[in-house]
């Protein structure tokens, strides 16, 4: 019916949804029109959450979800690097890291300037959390004094002298992506692949970086649960981020257990610190430093070690100034939560079991993340293991710490910790396979 | 996430929404739930889109589809003919039509005074076009003088005093299928037999009709064009009457071909006049009677004799006083338009194809229908036909008439038959098969 009576627009929406609808592929015109007219108001929410529910259900040829990405990063600004030169007055490689969320994932803190020690800049546009998974900006605004918006020219200019920024990514980029994902939030359907790698590619690829190193995490507290849709994610995005001459490689990664012994926010910089002085959990480590090697490998530098760096105090040399040109206080003391609860361990045995994504719902209980965009989170708050799966406890022995500034959410927490930890009386050791497949 | 903080709402929109898009059926109370609220406006309308794609492409059960339609008549009033008595003092059947559309299909106008003859009461709630399928309501409005609009109280009366009475519904039966039917008409949605089901089946319940006939067309000229898929509306529509204590019928019908010899308003309501006087095309008379046939049954009056009553005269004096109530005259001219032009048969032979959609379409390019809501329809355009398939033709003579007010219409009109019009040189007659099937 839409064909007979003239308009200004060149397609019509009712037509895109019924050809996505009717399992058809979607031509480049059309996607690139519904995107811009999406963009513009003319395609309504109501439209575009029908399409994303048939997209979600039907599926995207790898074309189309390409040209999907292609038409959200033309949506906005593109970010330009090239005018950042290394002392020797080479055009300096820039590298990004992108994890997909999970349980006390704190590595972009130790990673970002522990890559731009080897002179590879890091322009680390990052989001807060919503969920049971923290955000990079809500752990780093624990730091007293340290803020997160930064202008194209701060960014560029800390680049440019310190090598890292972590920032949260301005409005101009891929603000079509914006626009969608707040609507894909409310209408159930965020769990479609191709609109969850167009999404992060489309700002990844908008942000200018020339190596993309992606963590997919897999397991209970990842947003993919099962390692085929892990791959199938991970392979989409490499293929778009190559398509766009990004050089891109994934890890796929374990989420079934918290990384580290910490999920929240002052106490993952805590953590993040420790990792920066030489220390730290050996997941934290073992993930950041090869995050690391990914990261410069991709970025043409060969002969760094990234092991040696955190050793060394080179990273926390770079983490001290990062911080402190964000106006962060690296030597503040960091905010801790007015009250705390022990759960201990119900029997001796071997911990074979640790739920990460319990762990992360009774730290976003406790106040570390949020419900919703507006709300505010607890610094202080979260959750602090004793014990990580393979180690031997005691019955009454302390297994975690819950941290809140609000004790009337011990309770919750503690239900959303029902069922979460396994003790074998005699068990074998379970053998955690932290990094489970690269792709490229 | 949605369970974590609380709301005076029960249930999620995107717990709902997740769960029929993971193929899960919805409970009672999820559908009792997400109708109510988004008839309050609390579930929104990208909500519902979304929740709409996915039952288009992820279906209901009968008793999701029961339930549906339930709450959607929950959602306003019902109406009562319970009332209605005949002269001899016994409460008065009542027995109604829908047509699923299709084009030409002017029934409704001979068959509601037809059956108020046998003493049963016709509340025929009808609608306006949209797209190549007149609305009865148009066709009406072209009688100088009649209203579509009646208040409840003036349908009430009219049924005593005429039997008979063709209006608009009142916004107050099932709000929530109007203001959902106006969402999935621009999020392409329509096509779902569940929603078209239950959207139906929810104003005719809420009608309190004891008897209703379907009428499901079949053909390129009707909403659904394959066979299968009318019959599966039918079944679906018969099972949510017979849930509801209503007695209901299908009749599969066919639309392959437009009905009698006009699409269009004042010209079918001619015709229609000719029918009730014991004329007009054998098509529509067979259906017509076949038709009435069905709701007599229904209605319990097993001794009428539909064919007599239109040679009869009695059907045409329901006809004048039901008009005559409404404000029409019977006797006034009907308006014309003022252009025509002619298309004549491309060569000799038989007709043996004369394509129903394409006729629909060229009628409302002409100003039949309307493209949107708010449009007028010109009184006076359409499509006259002078054969249908089955008729020999000599190349030169006349096939159809377009009519319009607005000239410059003809040629988008014409583009439309394109290809409508198949003769065979020395084709056999194709036999029609008007009635199609009959289920119960």
């Amino acid at each position: 019916m839409s064909a007979v009576f003239s308009s200004a627009e060149p397609f019509d929406a009712v037509d895109v949804i019924r050809r996505k609808r009717d399992r058809h592929e979607l031509s480049d015109a059309q996607i690139d029109w519904v995107i811009d007219a999406y963009t513009r108001g003319d395609v309504a929410d109501e439209q575009m959450s029908a399409l994303a529910m048939a997209i979600l259900l039907n599926g995207m040829t790898h074309r189309e979800t390409a040209r999907w990405t292609t038409a959200m990063i033309a949506s906005g600004e593109r970010l330009d690097f090239s005018s950042l030169h290394s002392p020797g007055g080479a055009q300096r490689p820039t590298a990004d890291k992108h994890s997909t969320g999970g349980v006390g994932d704190k590595i972009t803190l130790p990673l970002a300037p522990l890559v731009a020690v080897f002179g590879v800049a890091v322009p680390q546009l990052s989001g807060r959390g919503l969920g049971h998974t923290g955000g990079t900006l809500d752990k780093l605004e624990s730091i007293p004094g340290w803020r997160a918006s930064l202008t194209n020219g701060e960014m560029m200019a800390q680049l440019g002298e310190v090598g890292a920024v972590v920032c949260a990514a301005g409005a101009g980029l891929a603000p079509a992506d914006k626009k969608l994902y707040a609507l894909r939030d409310v209408t159930g359907t965020v769990e479609a692949i191709p609109l969850i790698a167009s999404s992060i590619m489309s700002k990844k690829i908008a942000e200018g970086t020339g190596t993309l190193v992606l963590d997919v995490k897999v397991g209970t507290g990842a947003f993919m649960k099962d390692e085929a849709q892990a791959r199938e994610l991970a392979q989409t995005m490499v293929a778009l981020g190559s398509d766009a001459g990004v050089h891109t490689v994934a890890l796929l990664t374990d989420m079934g257990t918290p990384l580290g012994l910490t999920a929240g926010n002052a106490i993952e910089v805590e953590e993040s610190v420790e990792v920066l002085a030489g220390g730290g959990p050996e997941d934290v480590v073992e993930l950041t430093v090869r995050l690391a090697e990914e990261m410069l490998a991709g970025a043409g530098v060969h002969d760094g070690d990234p092991a040696a760096a955190l050793r060394d105090g080179r990273a926390m040399d770079v983490w001290r100034r990062m911080i402190t040109a964000q106006g962060g206080d690296p030597d503040a003391p960091l905010p801790r939560a007015k009250e705390s609860e022990t759960v201990y361990a119900p029997a001796d045995g071997v911990l074979v079991g640790l739920d990460a994504l319990s762990v992360g719902v009774a730290a976003w209980r406790l106040g570390a993340g949020r419900a919703r965009k507006e709300d505010a989170v607890q610094p202080g708050a979260g959750v602090r293991l004793h014990a990580k799966p393979g180690a031997t406890v005691r019955a009454g022995e302390p297994l975690m710490t819950l941290l809140t500034d609000t004790p009337d959410r011990f309770a919750r927490a503690k239900e959303a910790l029902d069922g979460a930890v396994t003790i074998a009386p005699d068990g074998s050791r379970p053998a955690r396979r932290l990094i489970i497949d690269r792709i490229a």
